[in-house]
This record gives C-alpha cells, sequence and structure tokens, in this order.
C-alpha cells in the first residue's frame, strides 16, 4: 500500500497532486527549488526538502537528489507529474531499482514510446494508423520521389534529428518536392548536424485529438474520451475541450477503439495519452503517445467524473480499475484556459514578476487549478503556466458562456496574462461554432488586432 | 425578455447572480450601501447605484429606494436573494404595481407562506402532515393538558409571540405539564408582553430536512431533492448536505411528494423550499416554506447540475420548466461549509476587518462561492457571512474527504472564521458517519475543547 509519495515537480501540478493524496489519506513530500521556497505545494505537502538551485537542471532534473530525498523520507513512491522527469526512462529505472513506485508506466514503456519511430511501428503493427510516410531516413531523391508519389501528395519533409519547424517543407507535386528536399537536408545539416530527412503525408489543417488512457496492471485499459487540443500557438496548448465539437459519436467510437489497441500494443500501465492528427474527412493517424498525465487532463475529470490522479495512485498501488469501459460516460462539456505568465499582446513575452492582487473566479460550474496567490512571485526560472481555468456544464454552450463569465472575473494584476487572449478567441465565432483546427491560432493572431487581447 | 435584472442583495449571493446573468448574457446593476463600494459585486455587475449608508435599513433594506433605482436603470426585474427584502410581500407588491417583475412568487404566495400558521393549514388540507398540536392559542391549563394528552408526550409549549426559545418549555407527562404551562406563559408574558401559548407535539433530537423545488407559471411543480441541515447552531445553519445520508430512497419519493404537494396547495411559483423535521422513525411534520432561494442551494446544484438562479430567471421570464420529475438525478454528494467572519473558539463573537492573504481552495469537485479577496474589508453592519466552500464527488466517502483537504488549504489570514470549526467536525467520527440531528452542534462544543478549533 502506496502510504508516501514524493511529488517530483512543483507549479500547480506538485499543488494537484498533493490535493488528490490528502483526499486518499496519503503523506505527500515536496521537493523543491531555492526559486520555490514561497510555493504553495512546499506549503501544503506535509514535508518538503530543497533539492538545488533555482533553476530546473539545478533541482527539479536531478533525479540523483530527488531519489536521495525519497529515500531520506522514506516514501513509498514517486509521483512525476508532467514536464521535467516524468518522461524519463532511465529515472523510472532509478526508481525502480531503489524499490521506489515510479507512477506512471514502467521504464521500457516509457522508451519505447518515447521514440517516435518505435511507437509508431508498434501501433501501426496492432493495427492503429500512422500517418503514411517513409519507414526511416532517405538518402537519394530518386528513392524519395518515389516514396512521396505513393504517400500522394502534399507531403512534408522533416528532419530526422529536427524540431521547432527546422527542417520542416512541404511540397505538393515532384517539382516542388525535388527542390524542397535538399532545403530540407541543408537545413536539417545546418540546424542539427544531421542532414536526415524523411517523408510524411502531410495533413492540412488538422484537428489535434488525444484520447484519455487509463490501464491497470491486471491487463484493462479504457479510454476516457478525447480531448480536443487543436487551439495551439507554435505547438503549445492553450485552450483544450472535451468532448471535441468535430467529432461524432461514430468517429469517437472508432479513435477511442484504436487508441485502446494503442496502448494496449505498449502493454501500457498508468494514465497515458494517445494522440492523433484528425482531417477534414475524419481519417486520423496516430503521432505519438504521453506517458504521464497531461497538463490538460481536469477537462476530462469533469466530463466523466473520473479522477484521475487518483485513478494513477490506484494503479500504481496494484489495485485493478473498478470501472468498465461502459461505465465512462460523457455527459457534460468541459473547456480549458491556459493562464500563463505571458503578454499575449507582445509576442507572447514572459512577464514573470510578482503577482498583486489575485482572485480566482469562483461558483457553479468554474474550477482553478492554480499554484498563484495574492503576492506570490512568479520565478523567472521556469514554464510561465500560473494556472488552469477549467469551466463545464451540460453543454458546449453553457462551458463557453461559462468560460468566459469566469475568464471576466478572474484578477491577476502586476503581471501580463493570457486571460485577455482567452477572452478574444471565446468571443471569436469561429471558435464559438468550433471550427477550428490546428491552424485556427496563427490565423486569429493575424486577423485581430493586438490591442484586443492587450 | 428580461434583459437587465436588478440585484437587490450583496455580498456572495449578489456576486452568484452576477454570475448566473453574465452567463445568460442578462445585463446587472448593483445596488449597494456606503459600505460596500469596494465589493465585488458593485464591480463585476454592468452598473452601480449606490442607495444609502451602511446600515441595512438605511440601504438593502430600502425598498423605495431600490424601487427608484431599479427605474432609473430601466431595468426589467429585480432579483432580492435571501434575507433582505426577499421575503416581504410588500416589496414583491411594488415591483409587480411598478411593472418590474420580481424574480420569486407573487406577493400573495409570500405572505400566506409567510404566516406560519396559514401555511401549516394550507399543507396540511393538502395531506401534507404538520407536527400535531392547538390550532392556536391556549387559554386555560384544563383544555391544554387535553390537547397535549390528544397528541401525546413530550410536548413542546411555545410563545404566539416567541422566538429565540423565550417561553419555550417542553412537558414530558400531565405533572409537568401543568407547572411548565404557567412557566411559559409567564415568560411569554414578560419577554413579549402577551402571554398567549399553543401546544405542539415534541420532536426529540429530528433531523432539518428541506427540500428544493422549482415549480413554473405554467402548473409544472418538480423537487429537487433534499438537503440536510441539521447542523445548526442557534438555529443558524453551518453545514449542509445532499442527500441526507439518514433518508432512504422509499423516504425521499415520500417527502418528495409531499413536498411537491404542499408547494402545489400554495399555487407556488419559482424557486422555493419546504422545510421539514424528520424524527428517528422516518416521520416528517411541514415547519415552514421559504418563499427564496436558500444560503445552501448550491449542494442542490452540484447533485443535479441544475443551476438554479438560472432556472429561477428562466421563470419569471415565463418559461416552461424543460425537464420533468423522472430527469432529475442524484448521482453525486455535496456538502457546503458556511465560511464565517467568526471566532469560533470565542463563543461565534463577530469578527469583522481586512483581510490579508485569501487564498480560495481550487481543485476537483471543489467550488467557492464567495466576494473576500485578499485585502477585502469586511463590514460590522451585515452578516457575518463571507464565503461558502462546496465539495462534492461521486459518494459521501470522497465529498467528505474532498471537504477537510480543501478546508485545509482555505487561507483568510487576519480574521477568525468557521474554517477551523468545520475541520474539527469533519473529522468527528459521529458526523463522518453521518448520525446527526439538529442536537449536533450543541453537543459537540460542549464535548470539544475549543482550543481545537481556535
Amino acid at each position: 500500500m502506496i502510504k508516501k509519495i514524493l511529488i517530483a515537480n512543483r507549479g500547480e501540478i506538485a499543488l494537484r497532486i498533493v490535493r488528490a493524496c490528502r483526499e486518499l489519506g496519503i503523506k505527500t513530500l515536496a521537493v523543491y527549488s531555492e526559486a520555490d521556497v514561497q510555493s504553495l505545494h512546499v506549503q501544503l505537502a506535509d514535508e518538503a526538502i530543497c533539492i538545488g538551485g533555482p533553476k530546473g537542471a539545478d533541482s527539479y532534473l536531478k533525479a540523483d537528489r530527488i531519489i536521495a530525498a525519497a529515500e531520506i523520507a522514506d516514501v513509498d513512491a514517486i509521483h512525476p507529474g508532467y514536464g521535467f522527469l516524468a518522461e524519463n526512462a532511465k529515472f523510472a529505472e532509478q526508481c525502480e531499482s531503489c524499490n521506489i513506485k515510479f507512477i506512471g508506466p514502467n521504464a521500457k514503456v516509457i522508451s519505447m514510446m518515447g521514440d517516435k519511430a518505435i511507437a509508431k511501428a508498434t501501433v501501426s503493427k496492432a493495427g492503429v494508423p500512422i500517418v503514411p510516410g517513409s519507414d526511416g531516413p532517405i538518402e537519394s531523391e530518386a528513392e524519395a520521389v518515389k516514396v512521396a508519389r505513393k504517400i500522394g501528395y502534399p507531403v512534408i519533409i522533416k528532419a530526422v534529428a529536427g524540431g521547432g519547424g527546422r527542417g520542416m517543407r512541404i511540397a505538393h507535386n515532384d517539382v516542388s518536392f525535388a527542390k524542397e528536399f535538399h532545403v530540407a537536408r541543408n537545413e536539417a545539416e545546418k540546424a542539427f548536424g544531421n542532414g536526415s530527412v524523411y517523408v510524411e503525408k502531410y495533413i492540412e489543417k488538422p484537428r489535434h485529438i488525444e484520447f484519455q488512457i487509463l490501464a491497470d496492471s491486471h491487463g484493462k485499459v479504457l479510454h476516457l474520451g478525447e480531448r480536443d487540443c487543436s487551439i495551439q500557438r507554435r505547438h503549445q496548448k492553450l485552450i483544450e475541450e472535451a468532448p471535441s465539437p468535430f467529432i461524432t459519436p461514430d468517429l469517437r467510437k472508432k479513435m477511442g477503439k484504436a487508441a485502446v489497441k494503442a496502448a494496449a500494443a505498449a502493454k501500457y500501465e498508468n494514465a497515458g495519452t494517445i494522440e492523433f492528427l484528425v482531417d477534414a474527412k475524419g481519417n486520423f493517424y496516430f503521432i505519438e503517445m504521453n506517458t504521464r498525465i497531461q497538463v490538460e487532463h481536469p477537462v476530462t475529470e469533469e466530463v466523466t467524473g473520473i479522477d484521475l490522479i487518483k485513478q494513477q495512485i490506484h494503479v500504481a498501488n496494484g489495485d485493478k480499475l473498478e470501472m468498465s469501459q461502459g461505465d465512462i460516460t460523457f455527459t457534460k462539456h468541459a473547456i480549458e484556459c491556459r493562464i500563463n505568465a505571458e503578454d499575449p499582446a507582445r509576442n507572447f513575452a514572459p512577464s514573470p514578476g510578482t503577482i498583486g492582487l489575485y482572485y480566482s473566479p469562483g461558483g457553479h460550474g468554474v474550477r482553478v487549478d492554480s499554484h498563484a496567490y495574492s503576492g506570490y512571485t512568479i520565478p523567472p526560472y521556469y514554464d510561465s503556466m500560473i494556472g488552469k481555468l477549467i469551466c463545464y456544464g451540460s453543454n458546449r454552450k453553457i462551458a463557453l458562456e461559462r468560460t468566459y463569465r469566469a475568464l471576466n472575473e478572474f484578477l491577476v494584476r502586476g503581471i501580463k496574462t493570457t486571460i485577455p487572449l482567452h477572452k478574444a478567441v471565446l468571443a471569436d465565432p469561429m471558435f464559438i461554432e468550433g471550427k477550428y483546427t490546428t491552424a485556427y491560432m496563427e490565423d486569429f493572431l493575424k486577423r485581430t488586432p493586438a490591442d484586443l487581447f492587450a
């Protein structure tokens, strides 16, 4: 039985885990950096140990120190939250070898699903559609053109070592392909010292839809429905909702089955997320699995009524999942807005500093997960997210109205936040109609005067 | 169509009404006293008009000024909240005569149900059980003994003009009756200048159970289940929960039917509450009807998913209730704790003043309805309630654990509050087991050292 958990994280997710543990009667140990002394998760945990300097690399990423803290405080398990060491297979392995339960899948599964090529091959073998493409890097142009023709244009050429859009080029026909292939190789060589590229079907203006998975150590794998995470800026999610306004009950069933199949193929255990791209016709393609709790997990909690952090702990404890797929129903609609300490009107420049008055919205259908409070100083070292506003109601219309109302009463004085941007998006007819794709945010920012969300 | 509402109240309920209106796209006008300038409902309403001095009698009870404000701002309707003018038939009549919709039942119904004797007679005629007793005041001892014998001991002798426990005596047999009858008459004479008394069955250690009613102007009357409000101190409710841990599905059905019958007998319209006393055997007796929204309405909202303030507005608008009795299900458990600016360890002395740090608990299953914030100064003129914490989950156990966790993270620095008392009650086995009656709080305070909730 897990009786004491070390929380290897900070901010709202550390607080979220403290809350679940308190409700379960499990003791908590917070580890924190020198910059997080006044942080709420430190104050609310049963015990706290400082593990290093302000930078993540000196504290929350120091696996050895975290393990040492765990041993000093004699914890049974470590919850990694998201980010930092949450998808670090080596850390999971270290925990296991020290006989401390890592709350998540085992190191082998983290490692396997962390390698995109292996992950894709694994789920594809199980019959889950993946984005069609070359099986690996392609050296010759002639071979690459063949692959591109076979897949069908448009295609995207991606650097094997890539990231951040560099070494990424789109081609619409043979002629542009020949040109872009070389551009991509050169860019990749310059950016990563590795010119290897691969070719994939380019999904135009897709939806980013992910399915929440819950799997126990007794072979039961369930899905808890989807979250639509298409509202992103530079691949950073800003607003998430469940259910997706685009997904029909039929498609939900199909994608849910595929998600369960993918997780089962990985012999997955604990909470995880299967991410898909969905095109305008409803074709869906597995892109990756996140082997941890997601930032946006609360929308699923509000729609299903299931506490995901508690379930993670139960599963880690070896308990059987009590529900079956048929028990999981989606009777509500939930929307999450990420409140970041950024200035949306100035190209999302970080805005750390001290919060003056902080007023958290409340009332029916409003949930706030935040470690912020009046007088709290946001350290400049970490992620800019200072909270999440989750609003829900019996349908999407009510959830939208409630989100807008709650944003209007959310006060975070002294710093800039994404609240005004969320208000502008929530008032945008395209968003209200639910007609958006991953291209939405770029378009919205282009067509909307910045003073409307300053 | 109601397009603009004057909120004739203050504090958390005024904010609650602003929230519902915002979500419905209805404009709001706040009226406020000179002591409430910095109050959130004033800041968050679309418009605000100061109507007088700090004391309730100089502002929130000034019907004429409120009506004047309504006419100046051209509102369609007035929401009275609870307290102040909420059950003032004359005010409702004034609104009606000025062609302003009073959001509640009509003046005649308020007046009728406001008179306890008429209310009892009305529901009794409809077949709803009332506490057996003399039909009115009894002058002679001989007649009174006859009534007491007919009812069966124990009986309670109450002053007709009574209140606050004065002129109230309990008798267990003929001998003590003779003595107590005279004591009661003397006490009543001294306290109220009126020695008239009546006799009623004394319900020992009852539960205080109330049913939420929702009735439209088209004859549909529904109940939304019960709230157990037995946790009271000096007739002031402190903790409410839904459903009641004492009520069986069978009894719920019976009492729900009786509540609907009582409301129908009064030709009731809008939201209202039928209050019952329930004895240990499950016998229930109508005691009164509250013809307004109650402080504790959120527990019903969380258990049913129905927004009661929005329903009040819909009904006032003449809309038909969309749901039927069969649609109303109770799949959750919710507990409300009233956060009062009082010092429970010093006999609940009021503790107005300026709040230092205020941190409102959050996360899954936690709702806070409060107008307080860091730096807010609580005026000494009104009710001491500064907020309500409502926690809910799929069953009572989870709701209890969540309430305790949320109370632990609720910070209201600079003043004394009832938070430590709630924590002590939530940790008390008798409360956890759900085995409590209206006698609970007095007993709890007697047997618990005050430093446990200081």
